[in-house]
């Protein structure tokens, strides 16, 4: 039953149809506190190629992990605000301290690619929500503990969570 | 005098800082009535490899030009609503009658690789706003005068639109 619910998650109707309302596509938190997802174009869910689009909210005090990855990155801010943190020497063995940038409705910022970094809500009062576009999905993430992690320590979640079901699903297919 | 107001507007201090607030962003018709343009994140400005991001208004009764592109695109509607005009068998000489879709606000769509296709806002009575993604930019772009034109007919729009001062504010920066 799991493996069909996931199947159908994968690929709704909903999914494939031409113009989808955002939402109805799936939502969850996919194991994180604080976080809603929803892929709103995906490599897994609806055939992309070259670009991904997500719709995350993140509750007061929720947040990414510190990681990086190979991919561009591009935030667009719709609601509420927040603080990216990022770690722009990446020579260094580890991220070591980040700079911090306010971030805020309206506004946009995109990741320099293999620089460490992390989104936080860090407005108590309310929900941040953001518009998150990437190239060459899917996305591989190599996410830190922290910031004095060494760069070589960090550890590549792939799938990443909201890919996870949808690669099961498709390995299943396979069979 | 018109040089360095385009050098400017191509790497403004706004368009090089990292979050930058969409609303201070350099917003243009470039030429075409009834659109405002906004690149969020591209290439020429803000040196985007592999993806871009724009913002755009069509008032009432304005639209794209038929076109199509090989690389990947993908709309997200924030305001308004409107008709995408799709012609998606690219193996005949010409588009043809195109079929039409619904697109509202809080909807997604995506342009399959090379279809080509017209974003019309043909609601008389609210502005269309969107979000559109595109892979590998700078965007090249095929223009059809009507459904009927053949492929092979196509003209080449390259820079696009929003892409033409930059890219010649870049080419006398080499100078
Ligand atoms: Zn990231
Ligand atoms: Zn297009």
């Amino acid at each position: 039953l799991a493996a069909i619910s996931d199947a159908c998650r994968c690929s709704s109707a909903q999914g494939l149809s031409l113009v989808r309302n955002i939402s109805e596509l799936p939502q969850d938190n996919y194991g994180r506190g604080g976080l809603s997802h929803i892929t709103v174009a995906g490599s897994f869910m609806h055939g992309m190629k070259e670009v991904e689009v997500w719709l995350q909210t993140f509750a007061p005090g929720s947040h990414t992990p510190i990681h990086r990855h190979s991919c561009e990155e591009i935030f667009v801010v719709l609601k509420g605000s927040g603080t990216l943190y990022l770690a722009s020497d990446s020579h260094g063995k580890y991220p070591g301290t980040p700079q911090e940038f306010s971030i805020f409705s309206n506004s946009t910022f995109h990741i320099p690619v293999n620089d460490v970094h992390q989104v936080w809500n860090t407005n108590e009062h309310e929900d941040l929500q953001v518009l998150v576009i990437i190239s060459r999905p899917p996305v591989k993430v190599f996410i830190y503990e922290d910031w004095s992690m060494p760069h070589a320590a960090a550890k590549l979640k792939y799938p990443y969570y909201w890919d996870e079901e949808c690669l099961q699903a498709s390995r299943k297919d396979e069979l």
